[in-house]
């Protein structure tokens, strides 16, 4: 919605036809009594306008119907969960509903799914992932979209995110204000954007203390807890002293956590662990239970939404841009 | 869709309005060239005879553009995740798309979604939840709608679900063909009805064998890790010689096999674990890797979609009935 040239609205087909705004309404929605001859001249001037049916012709014409579409490439997975109930919680109470559809990471499909939303007539297009590596916008698209947690690679996107650097800078921060100085992290695959800014925030928080994060205590494994247990044992077989260390992940933090566990190291006094996602099922099974970081994606879908829906109540395009939001350290147990 | 009267078809609209059944399609998709009067005579037929157009009529105008709603009480969550996939790898084949719709698990915001699903011309509709108990029926519903997961109440419906007791039933089979012969029942909440079914399959393996289940040695509590590590302490203290423990979820599993391990009992010399859900989450997470019961929700996504499609394209009401599909037991390391 970069467009801002000015389009056509319903009291532009209304004037060019005759009728009132609301007779535009009900011929372009197909609702209300209305002859055949008072449909058909509407439809010519929607027409001739190149007039294209909107969010406030149909809530006119009905109330308040409204409904978003999301698209994510998460496979329905745990990000887009919090997402979406974020979305819900800021549109409910607005009425609005939305609609979730899975691209599965595919631009061809996206597209698709893109044109058959608009087809069934969204107001409004939420598109959101898994992670935050940046992705290929939908392009131009006829409603407002919003992109949240992936960002668009289009600047001229709005895109919604947390800041991931700012996350681990905290937990990193908070390990050294408790007397911990010699850090550990615990990254996922390094091709994943969110393992290497994570792995920047611990370097910041360190740096502002004027110490260095030990190349050999950085270390870039998979997004699991065997993973984070085989990284407990190579931590702790490294000959350093380490008494803290941030994890990319709260899968990770917890496979920490065993395989400390399993050495005899006890946590927080000896080493203190901190997670990422603040995700209940791994927090809650952890013990001690997990000090973690929470990206908020409730908030971000929140977000999302509630600019989504200020842009089609306005009837205005969106504007371009990014919007990082902090995160925040959940403190518990393990730190 | 139990309603089996004759239903105008689009040939009929073709035949009253004088046109081709293509464009019958095209006045009511609005979409190609067609003049204002054929559009207008075309509209006037499908009104008199009460014309709901569908999938068929606008399939022959756009070709293949099914579009499947899903309805979910599972507010997105895991439960919903495997249905959906199961649902997109049946439907892609035939370039269905679908749109998933969070129900709430209340009735009054499920009937609002159904409408609005409809009023955007999806051609079926699929109802999903979370867990197995019974739930109330969308009513009647102008597109085929299969229940699935979550069984309907009303048997006009078609609902598709697997089946708790045999689930158990074959893992506690397998813990006494395996020379175990003095087994726990580790459940979930009472009021859940996979709760009570679970416990009913481990008793009639122990039947088969002429055994029974200690009523001491079925418990009920939560579906959590912490409820897990509880219950292998409340069955290790109960002077009871167990050798084999049946939990209703792999998360309980997963904290009994923690608990057993704080006491040093060998899993699955000392006790035999069995878990049930098959969550790759859980079942990587947990040592020794947990065998458990799988309930291939994906394959009752695919065969609930399956059915829709097959109602969708034949033009057919749905039978109803209830399908209950067998689980399998998925044999790993803990039992």
């Amino acid at each position: 919605m970069s467009d801002s040239r000015r389009v056509a609205t319903v009291r532009d087909v209304a004037k060019l036809a005759g009728v009132s705004p609301g007779t535009v309404s009900k011929a372009l929605n197909g609702v209300g009594q209305l002859s055949a001859e008072t449909r058909a001249k509407v439809q010519e001037a929607a027409a001739a306008l190149d007039f294209q049916p909107n969010h406030t012709a149909r809530s006119l014409a009905s109330g308040r119907t409204f409904t978003v579409g999301v698209i994510t490439s998460d496979s329905f997975g745990r990000f887009t969960i919090p997402v979406m109930l974020g979305i819900e919680d800021s549109l409910a109470a607005g009425q609005v509903s939305t609609m979730l559809c899975d691209g599965r990471g595919d631009p061809v499909r996206e597209h698709q799914l893109m044109e058959r939303l608009i087809g069934r007539q969204v107001d409004g297009i939420v598109v959101t992932g898994r992670r935050r590596d940046p992705r290929q916008s939908l392009g131009r698209v006829p409603v407002p979209v919003v992109y949240v947690l992936s960002e668009s690679l289009d600047p001229d996107d709005l895109s919604i995110t947390y800041d991931d650097e700012h996350g681990t800078q905290v937990a990193a921060h908070h390990l050294l204000s408790t007397g911990r100085r010699h850090l550990a992290y615990v990254g996922g695959p390094e091709r994943h954007l969110a393992s290497r800014l994570r792995r920047v925030g611990v370097e910041r928080a360190l740096a502002a203390e004027g110490l260095e994060l030990d190349p050999n205590l950085a270390m870039y494994g998979q997004w699991s807890e065997s993973w984070g247990r085989s990284a407990a044992t190579i931590v702790l077989r490294s000959g350093r002293s380490v008494d803290g260390i941030v994890c990319a992940s709260d899968q990770i933090a917890r496979g920490v956590l065993d395989g400390l566990r399993e050495h005899n190291v006890h946590v927080p006094d000896d080493i203190a662990v901190v997670g990422f996602d603040n995700w209940d099922v791994m927090v809650q099974g952890a013990r001690p239970l997990l000090t973690t970081v929470d990206p908020h994606l409730e908030s971000l879908g929140r977000e999302a939404a509630t600019r989504l829906l200020a842009a089609i109540q306005g009837d205005q395009p969106i504007e371009g841009g990014m919007v990082t939001r902090p995160c925040e350290l959940v403190i518990r147990d393990s730190a």
